[in-house]
């Protein structure tokens, strides 16, 4: 176990009827809100109108960012930017699923900085300051609802990028697990392989003496792979939809389950490759990635990968060697994901192999990325082909 | 699960040499410091000068209140609200175990209060706000190093009490395993048993739909039981003290294991009229009433002990009935409590049956206690009876 700093100061309500203390919580940071969402889903469920009625009873003046794209455009943050300048607003209401949290952090970082907010995603600049969020989470997903990060898209310049700050942690986070019940099929499976996906960046490690956190790591994948199924087969199942949306925040909460032990992230590198040039779902990526990218580097222990395998998914090691009960769990990993109906291979896009040296390039761009293994452009570019 | 909030802000520094930044992170929150410590293994170790040349060089003025007896007494506590008020004390720092931070804890909201402390721990006042604390961890057990508990002993009265407030979070805690080297081998005993009887308190739960949390519990279970040996047998062990160190601040943290379950805590409350009267160790009294606790509530849930069994201590459920294997988990616990060297019986401490009935009698004080299973005085006098 490596030393570490932890902090995470974000304020959690979490229940049925959580969603009922928008105005209430929203109230104590200020009067002037930019309230951000996405494509309409929250108009359609009525959370809008509730958001509204609940913001107005609060006295509270809001401005509307709407349209926050699966895959959150600069465009769109710089939007946001200017009509918080404009209207001298004082708290961002982020609600929905991550991508309007992180375009929502986004812009609270971009509206008290001179320069252009895309400094903090290329490391030319560190936020120093942002102003305070609050969420109301629609998709159990992300984990920006209790952590300080926040990935973007630049459209024009096709990239994708990440940007953290411990001033970006929300002030609150409203956890109502009804708000997910009419999260579709297709978004519930893929939300749910971001959570796993998110475990994995961590669970994957070469750091000793980790027992405790490799433990919280398999507790949220096996709660995650127990409910996924009974949430498809009823979406209003309450305790399902609970479960996958709290997993879905500690599984990435300012990384408290694997404190001091170092992280990969390889996967998510690759697949913002993928999406930020083919606009697919971040989950249906990861889905596509992370199999492939296990293949690729689990004999830099394969202890942690047989471990995963029994641990997880029951495998029984008896007469197996230590890479063959790996090499089972990858397989038991990839066969369930096919199983809840997510896409095995980029061809499921319509993606062909005339990207893959550019996204290899890119995704190393600032050097090689991963620690389980550190990947060369070679090695990305050889796993982007095992996912053809 | 139940509906929950959810908000932890305290700062965990952890690691070797963490214990180097006492002087920096103090004195960001002040200049006149109330240094608060024990019986005196602080000096022995070297600690107490580490500290007070980290203050020095930080121009830090501080005031000492050392003494804080294993279960810290209110006229202690008293002693350290009076230095406070005499010398405008802006921030205080505990270096010690979870007694030390409990009195500073409660000397804290007492400093603001003007009238007695022991209010607090009486239900007749609520801690409105709170000097700000922060913490030197020297023992793995408490997890007071997270959250916002405290428990002070009267001893005129006999009485041990806790109180709790948001406003009682350390705003920081140094976690370093190296100051745990020295712990002698039956405080590194019963300090482990603290963190599982913490766990138990949480873990055995009559909530439903609790998968992930219950993982949690189960994790830090086994970690805690793993590490145990390894850390007597070489006290220097440093993979072992830093996991029993994590383990015991996770366990405790606010509750974020149990999030949306309904905690018991009779047994705590139990043991606090056993030490109130008889000054025995916290842990070496968990470790005798919390065998005989489970043997008397698990017909109120024996799967929940049927799954301890398997998933904690690796019993085989083959041919057991679920009584059998919940009775076979209660009787690991002790068997493995009496391996590592905890007493079994009150009668090890010489205490006998003469003081039943006022402990009964103390412990349903306020009503039943228990969530498990709501124990009236008959029950708690019955389990006392057993711990005999």
């Amino acid at each position: 176990m490596n030393s570490f700093q932890f902090h995470n100061p974000t304020r959690i309500v979490f229940g049925e009827g959580a969603a009922d203390r928008i105005g209430e919580l929203t109230s104590s940071f200020g009067k002037k809100v930019l309230l951000v969402y996405g494509g309409g889903s929250i108009k359609k469920t009525g959370l809008y109108d509730r958001a509204v009625k609940q913001l107005n009873d609060a006295g509270i003046t809001f401005y509307e960012l709407p349209g926050i794209e699966p895959n959150p455009r600069l465009s769109t943050v710089n939007k946001g930017i200017g009509i918080c300048r404009d209207n001298g607003v004082e708290f961002i209401l982020a609600i929905g699923g991550g991508s309007v949290i992180d375009a929502s952090k986004a812009i609270a970082a971009g509206v008290l900085y001179e320069g252009d907010v895309w400094d903090f995603f290329t490391d030319k600049a560190v936020i120093q300051q942002a102003m305070p969020i609050g969420t109301v989470l629609t998709l159990a997903a992300t984990g920006s609802e209790m952590n300080g990060s926040t990935v973007i898209s630049n459209w024009e310049e096709k990239l994708k990028r990440g940007a953290g700050s411990p001033h970006l942690f929300p002030r609150f986070s409203i956890l109502d697990p009804t708000l997910t019940y009419s999260v579709p099929r297709n978004q519930t499976v893929y939300g749910s392989i971001d959570i796993m996906s998110h475990v994995f960046e961590q669970y994957f490690s070469l750091t000793e003496n980790t027992p405790l956190q490799e433990r919280f790591c398999e507790s949220i994948l096996q709660t995650v792979i127990e409910n996924i199924e009974p949430a498809l087969a009823n979406p209003n199942d309450a305790a399902a939809r609970a479960n996958l949306m709290w997993c879905g925040t500690m599984a990435l909460n300012g990384g408290q389950i694997s404190l001091g032990m170092v992280n990969d992230w390889a996967s998510h590198g690759i697949e913002h490759e993928i999406s930020a040039i083919y606009d697919i779902p971040h989950g249906a990526g990861l889905a596509v990635v992370f199999p492939n990218w296990m293949r690729y580097v689990y004999k830099q222990r394969p202890g942690r990968f047989a471990q995963y395998a029994t641990r997880v998914w029951g495998i029984d090691p008896a007469g197996k060697s230590e890479d063959e009960l790996a090499l089972a769990g990858i397989q038991a990993t990839r066969d369930f994901y096919t199983r809840i109906g997510a896409e095995a291979r980029l061809a499921d896009f319509g993606i062909g192999d005339d990207q893959l040296d550019r996204m290899a390039e890119e995704a190393v761009r600032y050097g090689p990325i991963g620690n389980f293994k550190r990947l060369e452009k070679d090695d990305v570019r050889e796993i982007l082909r095992m996912c053809l």
